[in-house]
């Protein structure tokens, strides 16, 4: 199930559940809910420079979600 | 205590250990081991368009590397 998401400025048009293990990594980039756009968005550079966008509902993107979410509090702690 | 890195590609020259409740962040980007830069590098990039770099080795960069690698192990496994 794809998302379109065409008005608004948002990075990411098409998600993918799952990262598949043949998947280099580059980097990872997580944008939080912005005024340009409302949904948090996780997009995957690969080594050989394609992005793929991972689907903020799935259970990897609830992860990454979740751990950001907690990277915010351990700010407010110290 | 920061990483003076002139000589290879890395993005971040100095770190910060902590990241100040009253940042605003507007993303993170994770940037895995490559050829050109050899440190896992964590930009936060605030709302004022601001980038700051988190120390890998603070605390809070230790519990972000830690969870990379644990999402790298979930698409092993499904």
């Amino acid at each position: 199930q794809h998302h379109q998401l065409s008005q608004s400025r948002c990075s990411c048009i098409q998600t993918i559940d799952q990262l598949h293990p043949s998947m280099k990594i580059s980097n990872v980039k997580i944008a939080l809910k912005q005024n340009f756009c409302e949904n948090v968005e996780i997009i995957v550079t690969l080594q050989n420079g394609r992005r793929k966008c991972l689907n903020p509902e799935s259970e990897i993107g609830k992860n990454i979600i979740n751990f950001m979410e907690s990277m915010k509090k351990t700010t407010k702690k110290n």
